[in-house]
């Protein structure tokens, strides 16, 4: 049984390989009467392209989207969506001498196991590229819940290797967050991560990193007991994306080494009558529903397993081969997943949106 | 729309508060055939059960199991199984000072907005007595999995505050893990959690800790592209048990601080023939499908909300107000979680299992 | 992968055999709120339980149902609620002599090579008895919708054998259908039914029948394009029911036989600006979507496959036997079922209107 | 919560209105390694397609189908498969005066009502162009289900208006069916049926129609207790077909009237030693369970509800207005659904093979 479906009542439904003909979704729930354009989409589909800067990939794709379905005159119709991108930098030829080996850190031995065959151009369908279809259903969710909701997400890298940002993402907006090719609103922070990813990439390695994310204006009320919490399905959706190796709530591991006196969030009134609480060490989910708080999160993204550098590995015969380049990459690829991170995050709360709302 | 089910080929809805009749679990997709008695069930409940030391509540459950669908003279018959607990200690008069607060990092407070309403004799649904249906239903994973496949779990205490075990989980089996109340089979770290969980509690406070789990012998070719993802289960799994605040798989967060070429697992076939890598730093998945490698991951558990010590916050109707002392309750959620968590993994593993494999 | 879930939103999960410990079900996903007593179930399940009259089975059950979690002080809090009852006069020997038979019409056979074992006693999960649960989630979801949106479920029985009444729907109510014993509104035509199936009993024999079923007072707008249209899911609930071989919405079958001109419900506004079909062949919907009308169709059942008379079958080995009566049973079971299609009916709309209107 | 997702295992999610960009299908679980060409699935659209005949509409549509993902090197790769075909002859000019209206038996109202805004252009989402992906997905399943297990599907017209066909399924075969543009194996009934259709057409009107089907060399084991029987889901699959009212499998509602000793079909052992019945009036199913016997059934289809004649409607505003001619169509709706409800039944049972299977 497939797993190709993310959501229950705003569902999406993805499709496409790295060199396969098209990326696709079908956006399932989306409410009618929802203006949408391409340039909503587009924009957000660039962020995530390649090419962008010298620290991504090289392969070159315009990654323009095509609305096929449910949207007429501009406007959602409630039908489903379809969303539509061709592939055409796909150069099968850079992947002919990995037809018959296994990448390290890569997915081609799993899926050749499990499948009995296995796409080798470009990764197939366990390739990165395959986010190109979430980030596009993501800002038709970021879209709803910007207007309905006035619910906004923001993503940025915190860490890179062992460079730490101090950031406080309440005093910062996106174009902070793009003010520079590393995605780091901390601008000394982002001036040795990009040394040091220059660094690693010209010794043909690469770097993990830790993207930050935060949501802004949660209404409370959203996530679902006892197995829908939010922080659950925000896990799940994290975990889903290529290279996570790790997600944390609020104050996540660092929660281990508090008292219970000091991790508690006490609750006050403010001025205007809401109920807030004093400090958000739990991220903004009390028993897995949001409280009105903000909701962050920190997901962990390991090196790009894609290295220039010469590795030990077998065939498919099982026979010892060395492997050196290995297709065009980024050696970082939590750059790029900044807006992948947002784009799961907001169709996790879409979908709890109307899960809650309706 | 609610959340009570989880999986989806072995799938378990469950029911029940913490002071109401009876905790239940209808569970569906039992394959036929399997032996199944009320010990393989209750031996699990019982790790899992309040009252087994100094350092958990005092509230007193014999937590008896009932098996009343789906086996037959002691078998499974592909009819959906119904496991039922009836409450006997539930002292609602204990919650009566409680009813019209909202006790911090508690679920009181949202699920009464959420809701309408709010079952406040011991938190109703929110408490994590409703782990007990899990773990019901877990040993019925856990047994067909060892039965058919050879798939064992272990989990153990790994921290405890800053108190950090060093064990290698390939050498230690489940007497090692019981062999103390703490659950760390590290015994001189155990000797000291034990006394920090004891200060922390005779300061009327809590504390938090990391559960570490190992599922050995897992078959390659579980996990589900491009969302349903064994780490991506897996993630949502635990972040779905109360006080969960973080995830991480293999290397985890660690990983971050990698270069590729450190954290990259090489290939080599062994003297059998089989593909193994010689490091799992992946944490024995690969593209979200397991290599063959054992799993193994992290969950990080805050300290217990309910504390002694007196706390700042505010009733229904947005008063500031004192509260002290709050129930029965455990000084270190964690250690009670080590069963929960492995049943956690048992279903996710089962429901890949059969999704996979039918 | 089982099917023991039906519903999406307003979702039911049911267990239990015919002569297992209990029959239950969890419901989830049903709204806050709403009172529920122990009497709004029991009334629903009196009317499906066996030994009502000479007509029906002589098994001696009281069904009493249970409330065992999700109802706190009368009232539903969100959480999943379990209700379940008990099996009292279960007498398994009846069935020691059919342990090794396949009974014709039965799913003995079907149940035995599918699962590779059989519950023998009573028929296990596939004895009728299992739609006890069903009535008993029922029950809830019609008192939620009486409530909330003054929805109501009207079945009868319009046909038994060849004798078909005369009956207009919208001049009837409950009182009139449970007036006499076979639950058909026409009085003339419910005397020789009577008649009708006495005489097929004192033979040994059974008879089947047609059951109409009316959905008054449905809101516009409830279904969803382009699987889970209405009268698809009204569909699969009917022939979900044991012993059903056929359903058809509005003009049905007779249809098949009409002009478009004639077919087509022309609209009009009436006094008061609404908008109604002057005919309603349609039954109801359109697009798969409620228009507003009433809804209406027909469930057909054949008849009760387990008769006094012999017969001629085989046993595990394939050898001819003769088979002679088995177990006790309806010999019509048309007649019990109204209740089971009634509560599937509003099980669907159930979930629907909160599939809408959320 | 939409509902364009059709199956749990071998799923489908379809897009696309009748004036929009594009017709497509999402299908996730089709096992890898099934080969699939082009032609594998045109030659069922091709069956489905607009301006077959006389007796169809004029559209000219080719129906081109792109395979886009899911398919590498001819093969089947376990990723989900892209079925896309972009619309051509689409007219929108022709619905123009129908923006306003709304059209007897057509989902014009409860569309505008449920969806706060109307897809006039040929009627958007509701029009039967959509089953055009259920038809190339079904192509897939079709495939597959041969294959591997030499299972096949034979439909064709049983009955349009009062005239009925004589046909004996198992001696016919799909060169039967398509030897005439009623699609019906019954030459005599075929010309008086054409007779009819042209009748009926001439008057601006149109007819009903029965479309028989059959499932030849099906497993024993499919169907899942106790909602998701065969029946049901293939009830539910016939049931959201555009324009259908019934659904009846074996007997079906001519089992009112049998008495259960001549309704039950006794069980035999055939010289091979298979268990086989000796009638088949349950058509195929126990207890929800196929029986290994031809799986049969019938689906009423009403007269198309666009017809030439005059009709009484009202317009937005719910005014009385007359509406003549309605856009392109098919006086006998009935034709054109042959390869549909073949589509539907395909999927059904390729879902249910890989439940049962896996």
């Amino acid at each position: 049984m497939a797993g190709n479906t993310f959501g229950k009542i705003f569902s999406i439904t993805t499709c496409g390989e790295s060199h396969g003909g098209a990326l696709g979704v079908i956006i399932d729930g989306c409410p009618a009467g929802l203006k949408i354009s391409h340039e909503d989409i587009q924009k957000e589909l660039d962020r995530r392209k390649p090419g962008q800067s010298i620290l991504t990939t090289a392969r070159q794709e315009e990654d323009k989207i095509q609305i096929l379905s449910g949207v007429s005159d501009g406007v959602t119709t409630g039908a489903p969506i379809l969303l539509l991108t061709f592939n055409k930098d796909a150069k099968s030829e850079d992947y002919l001498h990995l037809k018959d080996l296994y990448r390290p850190g890569h997915a081609d031995f799993t899926y050749e196991k499990k499948f009995g065959l296995r796409e080798w151009r470009g990764g197939g369908r366990s390739s990165a590229r395959e986010t190109l279809a979430r980030v596009a259903a993501g800002a038709i969710a970021k879209k709803y819940l910007q207007e309905i909701a006035g619910i906004s997400f923001l993503g940025y890298i915190e860490k890179i290797g062992d460079i730490q940002a101090q950031v406080d993402y309440k005093k910062i907006n996106i174009q902070d967050v793009e003010a520079n090719i590393v995605r780091c609103p901390d601008e000394k922070a982002a001036e040795k991560m990009i040394e040091l990813i220059n660094d690693v990439r010209s010794q043909g390695d690469s770097i993990g990193g830790v993207v930050f994310c935060a949501i802004k204006n949660v209404p409370l009320g959203l996530g679902e007991p006892v197995f829908d919490k939010l922080p659950a399905d925000l896990a799940k959706a994290m975990l889903s994306i290529n290279a996570t190796k790790g997600f944390e709530i609020g104050a996540g591991f660092s929660a281990v080494n508090m008292r219970g006196s000091e991790n508690n969030d006490s609750f006050y009134t403010d001025e205007k009558g809401i109920i807030h609480t004093k400090t958000n060490n739990c991220g903004g989910t009390l028993g897995g529903i949001s409280n009105g708080e903000d909701i962050y999160f920190r997901v962990a993204f390991k090196p790009t397993p894609t290295i220039a550098k010469e590795q030990d590995t077998i065939d498919k015969n099982g026979q010892n081969v060395k492997l050196k380049a290995a297709g065009r990459h980024d050696p970082c690829v939590a750059l790029r997943a900044v807006p992948v991170v947002e784009a799961m995050t907001a169709l996790v709360i879409m979908d709890h949106y109307l899960r809650y709302k309706k």
